[in-house]
């Protein structure tokens, strides 16, 4: 993967709570403890305070927090305080999620979310949220990306979720639905958009000059000239000319189980893959601790690291920290390329 | 893994040559050279001397093949030169898949499966062949396995390939078939019927004494209690409770793409997958050059390596032996565990 520098940001990420009762507020104060050695960008936190503090104390962290009432402040702040900008606050209980978490979760998002669109923040990392927590205090979206999509004024459709590892870039084109339903969801079309917008993505935010993308097929072997299945024939491989005629690098349909070993990942700068676990498998099996979730196709910069609340293990020191640093890095590694 | 120590093998292992246009005879001669290094059982291949000696040349090694009548006069053989049953042979022509080629290779796994079933040989191996080849001269199974299996008085159905690395074992309950047919596959006791054949292999050939076997679900996150698809709750959770009702330590459904982390590895002996790139996918992203393809179920024990002919690189010296070694090793440990 080649990847030019980057350059300076604009000013800080702005960086989404999450739940309150999830393993986000421990994680981010691990990353600012982190700041120097993982060469972090300066980062605030959009709202709960003492639960950041909280929550840090549980990982044996000293968090001193400087309150900043706008994000210019948070530069010159963040070497020595995590900033945090001076919103809804609230108690920290691990592991116990509350509908007055769901809403300061909900509250930090669409506040990170706004003021990065106004320029205020150099980029977006949301801090892992329960959707269905989030459903029951009134947000309707599917998740957060489609919400920053939608504030970003870009239909849900044209904001491409991929999710990125040390070792893999993987873009999922149909996501949270049933198997069943993913051969009917599969058009020449929805392959065509979304890989021109990964491709121009791997360009302005990942510095790579000219993108390789590789399709995967649907059926085990590509279905073996339609002897399994047809829509590598019918869908797929039209998709593929169709991007090639356009100038894009793009390959395939490749048999999916051939994709992603070592070799095979030299050949590509990202995977486009026709549904959820044919991306999710490969990404987790070999990045499990550092998967980002990436949004393609935005005005702004918006990453996530690629794990939930897991209220299971929050407060109790055991979360890795490995997903959060590296959304971090990568937000502000993107937004210094887009310049 | 818990695994018990082998004891002596009653004979050598009968290895059928595979095409030979392929990788095969290379991967069977460089295996040979490599006997003593990686500790491998003796084996006799079934017919192909010229080939194999042809074959082993182009990968610089001065192969020495002793023409023997009967397995008998094997294991006298083996540390010093290649015992080949003295049945059909051929000119050795790379990368140029022949009729006559797909004749031998066919030959060569009904002699080598007859004289496995016979209680001649220890176990049988099987060198990669062609489909489609196979089937312009008349072999009618839609695979090795299911040859195997009928020549085994074994319906096909209850020959259950297993794919083992070193880091991963995983049972793909449905394999050649479009994926939008795998939902309508999958039943009960489809999964039930195959999970006890694993669950008593892991015993019998792997000396695991009590298996854990981890259930895959369909759909990603297993489907979220029924959000996106119900198949886990109609099918795979029902399947789970019966096994476990029968003494097998089942468990899942498991959302598939946290199932293959280093981890989750850990819980489990072997993985039942709903498709095959569902278990294909993580095999060959960790285990590319190491995957065995291994048949439970049969009343003998039967091995292949997880890999195809490969014409494109035959007799260039480029096939990784990896998986052929593993293969061998794998067919030896499994039959002495039988004793």
């Amino acid at each position: 993967m080649s990847v030019a520098s980057p350059g300076p940001l604009s000013g800080p990420l702005a960086i989404s709570l999450g739940d309150p009762a999830g393993i986000g507020p421990e994680l981010i104060a691990e990353a600012w403890s982190r700041r120097d050695s993982e060469r972090l960008p300066p980062f605030a936190v959009i709202g709960g305070a003492e639960i950041l503090r909280a929550a840090a104390r549980s990982r044996g962290i000293e968090l001193p927090v400087k309150a900043i009432a706008s994000l210019d402040a948070a530069g010159d702040a963040f070497a020595a305080a995590l900033p945090v900008l001076d919103l809804q606050d609230g108690a920290w209980s691990p592991g116990a999620p509350s509908r007055e978490g769901a809403e300061l979760a909900m509250g930090s998002l669409a506040e990170a979310t706004r003021r990065t669109v106004r320029g205020e923040a150099a980029a977006l990392v949301t801090g892992p949220v329960a959707k269905a927590r989030l459903a029951e205090v009134g947000f309707d979206h599917p998740g957060q990306t489609e919400y920053v999509a939608t504030a970003c004024g870009i239909a849900s459709g044209d904001a491409v979720m991929m999710l990125a590892g040390p070792r893999l870039r993987a873009v999922p084109l149909t996501v949270h639905v049933a198997l069943a339903q993913v051969p009917t969801l599969l058009t020449r079309d929805l392959i065509v958009r979304r890989a021109r917008i990964v491709a121009t993505a791997l360009q302005s935010d990942f510095g790579v000059s000219r993108p390789r993308l590789a399709i995967a097929g649907l059926n085990p072997h590509a279905g073996e000239d339609g002897r399994f299945g047809d829509e590598e024939q019918r869908i797929i491989a039209p998709a593929v000319a169709l991007l090639r005629e356009e100038g894009i690098d793009a390959a395939g349909p490749f048999p999916p189980d051939a994709m992603f070993t070592a070799r095979a990942r030299e050949q590509y700068d990202a995977a486009l893959c026709m549904f959820h676990d044919q991306a999710l498998i490969p990404l987790k099996t070999l990045d499990f601790d550092e998967g980002v979730n990436v949004t393609l196709g935005l005005p702004l910069v918006r990453t996530s690291p690629d794990h939930g609340t897991a209220f299971d293990i929050a407060g109790k020191g055991l979360a890795d920290p490995g997903a959060m640093i590296a959304a971090i890095r990568m937000a502000g590694d993107c937004a210094a390329r887009r310049g």
